[in-house]
């Protein structure tokens, strides 16, 4: 089955990167856009039908990898 | 109020980047996963309460500089 994983960077932690996607914005015509922060996507395919367990492994893999918890969430969709 | 984009590559495309993801997590004991790809995720404050208007800039957004059509799908959240 698929699972699909947001990591976001914690409210209060500097996004560069998104700051900077959000005055390119602002120089292109899009002047209501007042905040942009980003974030990683990704799809993770597992070898598994059980639904529970295939959650459980994913948010150890966010724990152990694909996360940094001391300044990003994530969220399992 | 806030919308969500997640910009995915297509499919076909080669994911250096989530297969080397995949392997690193296969070496660290999570054999069961067979797939990951990576993709972008930007959370957009922009400054109307329409939410047809804001989708519509949202979308035009995406096309104009967040996705790059020929790789990759956008979806609007």
């Amino acid at each position: 089955m698929k699972l699909k994983v947001i990591v976001t960077l914690k409210n209060g932690v500097l996004d560069p990167q998104g700051k900077a996607i959000q005055q390119t914005l602002n120089g292109m015509n899009f002047s209501e856009v007042k905040e942009v922060r980003q974030g990683k996507y990704f799809d993770i395919e597992i070898n598994t039908n059980d639904e529970n367990k295939a959650k459980d492994k994913v948010e150890e893999m966010c724990k152990k990898l694909l996360a940094n918890l001391v300044i990003e969430d994530y969220k399992i969709l």
